[in-house]
């Protein structure tokens, strides 16, 4: 009753979702302030009575509103349930192991060889440097692969890259093969490459609404590039789901993009936070490194991550940590409240080594 | 650029949605009647700051109501996007083409071939009787197949079996191969197998919320069968997208569970249109299939399907056509408010043939 497909999985694991909430949640990159007021009225307008029918397939409106406030035309915008399904329905059509591996790095978003598995796509690791840091052009020292995907700031490190970077590496790059920027993190502080899309038919840039614009549990993703690629996207959403957003989050979607100067504002504080939080950190005696994203990935001097996990559970605060070599001494720590990290910051305090 | 995967995708076509509103919609087989009350109320109460965490990947509470009005536990309940997200998700683990083709009939839910082109599973048609009929006993004819997958009540022809045979076509298909039965239409007149579900561990059963719960804007889709078959189905939801249902859908549904009388009142005033609208048809010259679903599969005593189609929709009306070989004389039209099929009625006498 298993297809080989399903032996061939290992499932993606979410961050702890506590049902309870009992805990203090650092855990899983949720923004600690509420989404932009307009939600709140959509919400309070949305008539029940029109749930009976369904939702635009096309999230027309939707898509128009993301085109505008990103420069484009909706042609160049997808829309999903969450930027984990935009992802996966990227995996499909762009990347074919028949051209050779998708390039990713070995310590990137644990997502991304999970979508391999589940559509059978080979894929090889690239290393990142000595210092975590991510140099895009040792994607070319693999041409025969079938696509580059990176996120852009990187997860779980935060560390991202200036776009130049990536312009020198798509002009190296065969035009022919999909590069795909998981932007997820990006506007806690690093650059966008929707701006340069225009340039580059091969550049895919898949963004959220689950960070900077507070909205995780709406399920929202986008994604942005060239009409042709955003034409075989919507094939694949239609070979598997035709109408994956619902309608309030269409109507909810739309509502946060007219008030982009909330979020930005939000990200701003939320970077100033974690800038603090980092030198407190550091002074403490942690490694921490130097983060864009709204999380730091930070190691105790002396413990190791699954432990210091243990401990800040213990006491009542939910970090993630990986078990996976050569990061296994780090926790990811999401930026939440000022106090929020003041409360951690004293708890990380009574930490106890062995 | 495109993989082979995308090349031999031929993707489903939802039916129009227009966005303008100034149709009578009958194309989509959606619920004339709002949701039920408590629907308005989660809304009302839905605090848009609760937006900013991840929902319960799990579904757990709206899994524990589902199980409890099926009679069942909650390990045998899984939640997605919509049912056809769900049929995608079953797909993936269960069909192996290593095993044999898939079966299911010619004139069926035209996404079962858009899900084996999407996960290149290979599929054989069985045929339906003259009359448009299932007999289950036609499946066993093919005992080298990889599973078996159908509608009940059948679409786009509406005609139901009853669960008795259903148990026989069990007892001599291999246990070993999945029995999908699509559900989607099940209230409005036909017979669940989610009853005998304990007795047939390959047997599973897939409904939405979007037909006789007024809920298609909202995407609720569920299947139920045994433990072990809701885990893979899980494995592949949570190799895909862990977070496929938003919140608010969360929260609808639970209030939608607790509602039972009301949706079954909405079912069964739409079967009584749809009995009222048949005999009518019928008494105005129409081929009308026996239906058990909130649609009627009826074709025109000389137009075609197409014209009909086209004839209507200048006059205000959307049904849905299909082009396929041997129904392509008949429009499906879903059963709406009394008044709204009244008005289908007298259109169709101003049909001009030729």
């Amino acid at each position: 009753m298993r297809s080989r497909r399903l032996e061939r999985l290992v499932p993606y694991t979410p961050g702890e979702q506590p049902q309870d909430r009992s805990y203090l949640k650092l855990n899983t990159n949720e923004n600690p302030y509420p989404p932009a007021p307009g939600v709140h009225e959509v919400l309070d307008s949305f008539s029940a009575a029109d749930l009976r029918r369904y939702p635009d397939p096309r999230c027309t409106r939707l898509r128009e509103a993301a085109a505008e406030e990103a420069g484009l035309d909706p042609e160049n915008v997808f829309v999903g349930n969450g930027s984990d399904e935009v992802l996966s329905f990227a995996f499909f059509p762009f990347f074919d192991t028949a051209l050779g591996a998708l390039l990713f790095h070995r310590y990137s978003y644990s997502f991304f060889p999970v979508y391999c598995d589940f559509y059978d796509i080979e894929y090889q690791h690239v290393p990142l440097e000595q210092d975590f840091s991510i140099l895009p052009s040792r994607f070319l020292d693999h041409p025969e692969s079938c696509g580059v995907v990176f996120p852009n700031p990187n997860a779980p490190t935060g560390i991202a890259v200036g776009r130049g970077e990536i312009q020198n590496l798509l002009e190296h790059y065969p035009g022919d093969r999909v590069v795909l920027i998981d932007e997820a993190y990006v506007d806690f502080g690093a650059q966008s490459c929707i701006e340069i899309l225009r340039e580059w038919p091969n550049l895919l840039v898949v963004q959220t609404f689950s960070k900077s614009r507070s909205l995780a549990g709406m399920r929202l993703g986008f994604a942005y590039g060239g009409a042709p690629l955003i034409e075989a996207l919507t094939a694949a959403k239609d070979s598997f789901n035709s109408y994956p957003v619902d309608a309030i989050a269409q109507a909810v979607g739309i509502a946060a993009l007219s008030d982009s100067p909330y979020y930005r504002s939000v990200a701003a504080r939320i970077a100033a936070t974690r800038e603090d939080f980092t030198a407190s950190l550091r002074d403490a005696g942690w490694l921490v490194l130097p983060s864009k994203a709204n999380f730091v990935f930070a190691a105790h001097p002396s413990l190791p991550g699954r432990e210091v996990y243990r401990q800040l559970k213990e006491r009542g605060i939910l970090v993630r940590h990986f078990q996976t070599e050569g990061i296994d001494r780090f926790v990811r720590i999401t930026i939440g409240m000022p106090e929020d990290m003041e409360r951690l910051l004293a708890t990380a305090g009574e930490l106890e080594a062995g």
